[in-house]
């Protein structure tokens, strides 16, 4: 199975008026994704943000919940956020999931505003099954992920889509959605064919 | 297609203890989960407190981003938050949902504890599709709904899981994965079969 890797961009993202920005860190952001990325069997979640004093920031903070009072007041809480490193830039996310696992990552987006996507879900899927190339999933925060960043991947997943054209998720439920698509359990649905 | 409701219990749920409490009702589980019931077509959600004082607040809130400065700063905010509705306890929300939609809503629960469900997620989005009764989703904060509300409903759906035994996903995360299972675009999946 494909070592599985996320990393969540506050650099560089869009504002709501398309201007590259950098985005804060927020704790919800770290915790929600980090104990999706537990359930779903991601091996590291990399909080990537250029700016200095909000690593330093959300490090005190993870320290709280492994070592400090969290880790007795909530053990499931540490659990997930053992997963968590703090990154400066994509550029160093790649060479740590490298060294950690050995081989370069391939990368993939995803994005509201993803056009031609170049790999579905189940492909995706499939291979997380059959490889063993290690994966790198980005997300982007903001009003996501810039061109630049997109157009980097080795490839882009369609957008998440329900009934209707809105489509405006957080990127918390974005994260947690692409991950039970490619690594949900799935056995009722393949009682629900037999 | 059959109409589908959403509802965000406060009360009864458990705490980590097993205790039944009332939860605080928080800004971010109405945001993303709003934002997420839009993306899937949901037709009302149901912020369930019997706490007066809480009410009040979510109502002041949701006021803000739907007539207030929020609307003209964020519209699509404005666009989720208008299929949030207050309400005290899960009786008067299912007298709201008849009314609304003119008949009596199935009930349906989704936990991390769920035992021997009755229903797969692949029949509850055939169910949607070719149904016409009204549906209504529940989802409990804190550590999940109690065993009497479970019991109340009509079906179990099976609990979320991933590769591992590990499965502590938000609410906000569960309800944007049980929604992208139900009414997700699977054009890709379909493209990918072919």
């Amino acid at each position: 199975m494909a070592p599985l890797y996320l990393a969540l961009l506050h650099f560089p993202v869009y504002d709501k008026n398309g201007q590259v920005v950098t985005t804060a860190v927020t704790n919800m952001d770290i915790h929600d994704i980090a104990r999706a990325g537990r359930t779903y069997g991601v091996r590291r979640l990399y909080v990537v943000t250029p700016v200095h004093a909000l690593r330093e920031l959300a490090g005190r903070i993870l320290a709280h919940w492994e070592t400090g009072h969290g880790a007795l007041y909530n053990r499931t809480r540490k659990d997930a956020l053992e997963i968590v490193r703090l990154s400066e830039d994509l550029e160093r996310t790649i060479v740590d999931v490298e060294r950690e696992s050995g081989a370069p990552p391939l990368l993939f987006v995803t994005s509201a505003r993803t056009r031609q996507p170049t790999l579905t879900y189940v492909a995706l899927r499939r291979m997380i099954d059959e490889s063993e190339r290690p994966l790198l999933l980005l997300f982007g925060t903001g009003w996501g992920l810039t061109e630049d960043v997109i157009g980097r991947a080795d490839h882009r997943l369609p957008a998440l889509r329900g009934r209707d054209t809105y489509n405006h998720l957080s990127v918390r439920a974005a994260a947690a959605i692409v991950l039970d698509r490619l690594c949900g359990a799935r056995e009722e649905e393949e009682e629900a064919r037999t």
